[in-house]
């Protein structure tokens, strides 16, 4: 590729950022800059980065040039210089920056906090990467719904599920949060059966057969989904462990190597020198894996800060046409990453029997 | 009844504690003592209470009497005066304790922490209360597996249950504690799967199809279940209220009522005057109940420190047969200790159009 | 006293809630009832309690009706037949309340959520209940204020404090909160020192030398405090303990009894009986208090949620003139509350021995 | 230097693992190994950076071979090789394997787990460096004495300090920790007091007058310390700012910036790409400090995983005396680890102005 795409991040928050330091590590995508409307640490940080700075909102360049933030204009200048716009502002302010972006006829992509309806597409890489080329917008699903998709379409791919039953426990906030939405000594189960995630899997896997349940918990590390797969067929754990290991981004943990809940397999990040200890993979529990001859059960981890930025990274190759292959550009971004299929050497288990053989696929 | 039922209690924690002054408030029994190892201000609270307090373990009868405690006795003399005895001590201790009990000829009821094995039935009264009539000993099932079955039970007993599968989030360690099993941001998954809760409850009914996954949260009020029951038959979600109605200790709570988490609950029974602010009942969220055509779901609070309390109750009457009628000792132990169908007055809603109707049963 | 003090709440929250329940054990007040704006579980269970409910906004009026709440009137109707108010309702909102009151000529009892300036006098009973008599309004200060009062008096009156330091660690929300200020994991400092609430402790004490740092934490049962008071002169440990003795509502808890942190003592008050496991004293730790010389340390726990009932209780009688004598108001409502100076039967330790001797003074 | 310093380090949990990496980061020093007892994923990531691993135990030899981890020795085969040998070991563990060290000949530093006496030394680099020359053994202090050190030293050594009162509020475990001594909504106070932190700073800075009190809470991202300072002479908050400026390893954050608790401040370190987003600093609250004529107020943070990191650099340095000069090795150390005086480009604040003035010393 002699061009490379030009991608502009719009909101600087958890999603933002990082998708902002995962372009830039893209060989072939430039940060234009992104834009926001604060003036706090998290902002200042990003003109420590080099990336220039936008004032989302044109009232609040004021505050930020005060701040000491040098602001290169508004986010129109930001977008008339882009490709491809990933918007990344809270909920619902994605849906109302819709006619601005196609106003500038720059192609965008929202996240999974706005609806369907709003992108007409939902995306998640292994699963529906063609279908999104050369769109003009598409939705990167949200963290939950992006792990639902890719343990369920590693199974669905083989015509295994009859029907999926999930149980999601989410986080009650984000690490960097101290004022709203904390939760102390507490579940709150959300009282829609089915929870939003389950149908939501079925807008990127639609013959999808899936019900889910959720709650949110007082903590702040990752979500965890307890999924129950009745299957169309006895499928054996050997089968089940092969299937898990030649999807990508999904990687195993074992608790027998002391990774015995979200906090360890966390520090497991942390150890490996991740980016602010970013788990892009789904990590499900190698060792809590079963398999009963009519139904599959899985444990994973859900990092909701970091599991949707390479699906936006793919995403903007999908949408700009710069790459038509799905497969070669989860292969490139994985690689940009380090996205891993095992964080461990292998010790004699299953998964090293499997590691052996080697994957039958791509991946 | 002329004679009441003498009972002593073997340990005077969590349970043992709240098994004592439930029995203290049975017209029918009298609690000949309480045994323990400790000196703290637990058992010297049931020195207060009235209570004559035993050691469990002869060498430490010289601490607690040091701390103040008059001893009355060891936990051999205790139990000789006793017809029953109620085991509430620490997990597997009560396994060790089965030899001194057979030797006194007394009748014992063990908790949930010990194995099926040891007392060979494991008790819910409104499941199986006539089985345990007169027998030397029984276990009352663990808090989730009670809830389990009290919630399967009045499904199952209607040929409704297909296959039951359900998520357990249980609280990591108990409001006293402050030292040990505490999780502090992070959720701890099973690896067992099934976790043992669902094959305990086939202890309980054996017929049941049922499996369960499990994990522990950083919390300490009640554990939590997420439900999904696969029906035989379409049920609709007005035949599920009133199946769930007409079981006993199973009370609805709604959302809508600003009871939207496990804390508000807890906190409801606080404003009841609730000892300990305890919760006897499973609490089903009414507004959270779905019926789909194949399927049930159902989110339920589990109060782990309260629930097997009524259940041990009950469980004193049949071993020693002073009451025949399970549904009898049901009404006695439940009046003597308020439990209720509902926790505040009626509102329009759908429970109050079943509570116009009034159950069709006993309860 | 032949005609009882005739008392409203306006305002059934937290507070509110508790303080209509001590009301309604004081013998000599009647509480004509409680007024709020929401429908929820806890204005419903006042239904229950037999209080007559009435609406805080009259625009809530007939959603309070549609939920099956029995509203008696408006709260300006409620005020009228009232000698005195309580207002409990969320800070500032009593600020608003103010002129009505004044309108209808009731005497009115505001929050500490209040500035000192709003009523002109900040009460503590046994600081300056005199003061109180016969006044318009006064100000109950807040639960952090109450404590620092009860404890810097008990030394102060003596001549002792020559200079007073505390670290105050609050707890970040209410137990019945799910959704707002939880936090998770971390603690957040108050970027003001001194912080509000030593200042404010002069509003009670004015001569009283003191300073106070404060921050949030992730939990919810009660605040800490840590102090460390500079003495006029050196002060034994032995005398500290009989100046605390001998100040009402400050009771003693050990360690050494199990009773190591804030959740063990709040189980402590679930088995005492207390409603809601409400703590009305400060409970000091005994076996935490250190004197060398020149400094004392005392380290307590202050149950937020509790401990300005009795002080409000005093407050009707201050406001009203119905008790001229505040040491017999305060010993009143202590034997109508039930609170205590040790929770636990003397153990021969150093409690135990002033206990022996008796406290010197009117406590 | 033409010859490294050779380093072993012998227990790879938390600090140990963090020493490796800052070890390996020195221009003048060779790490030669890490010993450990377990197999877990701690010790097989110690495998995949290149770090010879050796047994800590012999006898636990075999099993880390099972698990696939290539055991290079024993821990004597390691010792023997190193100049130095940084004892991580759990607590009182490192004592008992002083003899090893001593009759191995080889130069020890222990951490502050361990008692004063073992070493005879208790090093802060910026306090005393030059005295632990050559020694043969030396004690890095615990994370909070280390911080207490460095910044009642900053004040001390302008003959500031009349007396020091500091109230330390500890997280109740580390962030991989699971299982044990996790606290769940409560404070543990404890009750010795002064606690050993106060005192343990007297081993480093010996003629400061200090006294400390000490909780842990239900949170683990780090101490935080509110440090009341008591002054021989009036000091501005200028002058304060300006003397934490000049010490070293103290940096400034402000809640203004959106840095308003432990939680924020450590998001910071995540981006800012710190490994494991540790924080080697003690991090100031610039707008929390406080002065009023006669006192200085201070709340700030403590990285307990990381802040003994550079102290532990620097006392091998010392220990060996490859590096006569503490100034040269803390700014070697600082260079190589990126360790800073403030996190965000200036803003026109105070910090600012001092900065624009410049330190007036040597950091």
């Amino acid at each position: 590729m002699t061009t490379k795409v030009r991608v502009a991040i719009n909101g600087y928050g958890v999603i933002g950022k990082r998708v902002a330091d995962a372009v830039a590590l893209q060989d072939d995508m430039t940060l234009v800059g992104v834009a926001d409307v604060v003036a706090d640490y998290r902002v200042r940080l990003a003109v420590e980065r080099g990336y220039p700075v936008y004032a989302s909102a044109p009232e609040r360049r004021g505050d930020m040039e005060s701040a000491g933030i040098p602001v290169a204009g508004t986010v129109d200048e930001l977008i008339r210089q882009a490709d491809v716009v990933v918007d990344c502002a809270p909920k619902k302010i994605g849906a109302a920056n819709k006619a601005r972006y196609g106003a500038a006829g720059v192609k965008a992509i929202f996240q999974g906090g706005e609806k369907h309806e709003l992108a007409g597409y939902s995306f998640v890489a292994q699963v529906n990467y063609e279908g999104a080329l050369n769109r003009q917008s598409a939705r990167v699903v949200s963290c939950n719904t992006t792990a639902l998709s890719r343990v369920m379409h590693a199974l669905h791919r083989r015509g295994w599920v009859k029907r999926a039953r999930a149980v999601l426990l989410r986080r009650g906030t984000d690490p960097w949060e101290s004022h709203e939405h904390g939760l102390i000594n507490t579940v709150v189960p959300e009282t829609r059966v089915p929870s939003h995630q389950g149908p939501d899997a079925q807008t990127v896997i639609p013959d999808l057969d899936i019900t889910s349940m959720a709650a949110a918990g007082p903590y702040n590390l990752s979500h965890i989904h307890f999924a129950m797969v009745e299957t169309t067929q006895p499928v054996s754990l050997d089968e089940l462990r092969q299937a898990l290991w030649e999807a990508p981004r999904i990687a195993f943990v074992r608790a027998s190597d002391g990774l015995v809940a979200l906090n360890s397999v966390i520090e497991l990040m942390r150890d490996l020198g991740r980016p602010r200890g970013d788990m892009w993979e789904v990590a499900v529990w190698e060792d809590a894996l079963a398999a009963d001859g009519r139904e599959l059960y899985l444990t994973y981890q859900v990092h909701n800060e970091a599991i949707v930025v390479p699906e936006t990274v793919d995403c903007i190759r999908a949408l700009t046409g710069s790459e038509p292959d799905g497969a070669k550009s989860i292969a490139q971004t994985d690689a940009a990453l380090g996205i891993r299929k095992t964080f461990l050497p292998a010790t004699g288990g299953p998964v090293a029997a499997v590691a052996a053989t080697g994957p039958s696929g791509a991946f």
